[in-house]
């Protein structure tokens, strides 16, 4: 921008005013590897947090007399995680293949469509798990080891669906750029 | 776009394998009448639905031993339907108003990310709050009126989430052509 003219600049400035123009003006490849790296990280984030999750629901210790599978909102909340936990596992596999052969396990454009569906779908059902999970924590009698795990899995659910929300501008973004390129 | 000649024509047509792309082709103050029709559609439909929903619970009978004050998981889902509410009857004014006038409100600019970021925040909150009144509904011994009005409240609330969901599709559209154009 410091060698353009000031009518020149005035005019870019109506056409795109947008932070994220840059990324458009530069040219589709050379745009990808960040993108690419960002989402593979994201990936990653949202793998290690909703394997965290499912994790501190499952090792609550079984000789204790109440467990996390007799409350149905936290077998949701462990069910949602494993899901998210696969769901990721897919998407950073991909995201490395991606980066290493460019695309050998689907065409971009069904991969660009299904990501941004499920990523959509994914943030929502991880938002309304551990909001479920929230009243019964409040409410129920529970044991002191299930309720420290019930806490730790809500929160980290929590900010799991906080990333994928990310995921889906990221996701969501590329997919315009599909349908509008 | 008229005058582009038909080899750029076909390889446009190349890069841009989607269902969706005759929106892009057109030009675009002419895809635009469709896309706000169905935004203030939508936006009628969200209005009706959160104001339902806020009233159902609002309705139950005073005299009643059990109020919906008395859960704080109530209290969010009807906050969070009355912000709803208010978000609607604002966008819907924009819209109607960007019909007759063409944006009288705010900048085209402003208005694109702001209505974005908070479709996407509305849709969520909207979700979390109806997941947080089923545990309640589940286990607390409500009263008949209260049962009723909650059920209604958070189905309602739930379909209010999808509509602010298809609206967040919307207008991440209206985003993204605002990004790259």
């Amino acid at each position: 921008m410091a060698g353009v003219s000031p009518a020149a600049a005035s005019n870019l400035a109506q056409q795109t005013p947008s932070p994220f123009s840059f990324s458009v003006a530069s040219t589709r490849w050379s745009s990808r590897p960040s993108i690419h790296l960002s989402n593979v990280f994201l990936r990653f984030l949202a793998l290690v947090f909703s394997f965290v999750s499912a994790l501190s629901l499952a090792a609550v210790s079984p000789n204790k007399e109440t467990q996390f599978t007799d409350y149905p909102e936290f077998i949701y909340c462990f069910i949602v995680s494993i899901l998210s936990f696969i769901y990721s596992v897919f998407q950073l596999f991909k995201g490395i293949c991606d980066i290493a052969h460019r695309g050998i396990l689907m065409s971009d454009m069904i991969s660009d469509y299904t990501s941004f569906i499920l990523d959509q779908l994914v943030g929502y059902v991880l938002i309304s798990s551990s909001s479920m999970a929230i009243p019964v924590i409040r409410h129920a009698q529970l044991t002191g080891s299930l309720w420290r795990a019930a806490i730790t899995s809500t929160t980290i659910s929590f900010v799991t669906s906080l990333i994928f929300a990310t995921c889906t501008l990221l996701s969501g973004y590329k997919l315009c750029k599909r349908i509008i390129w």
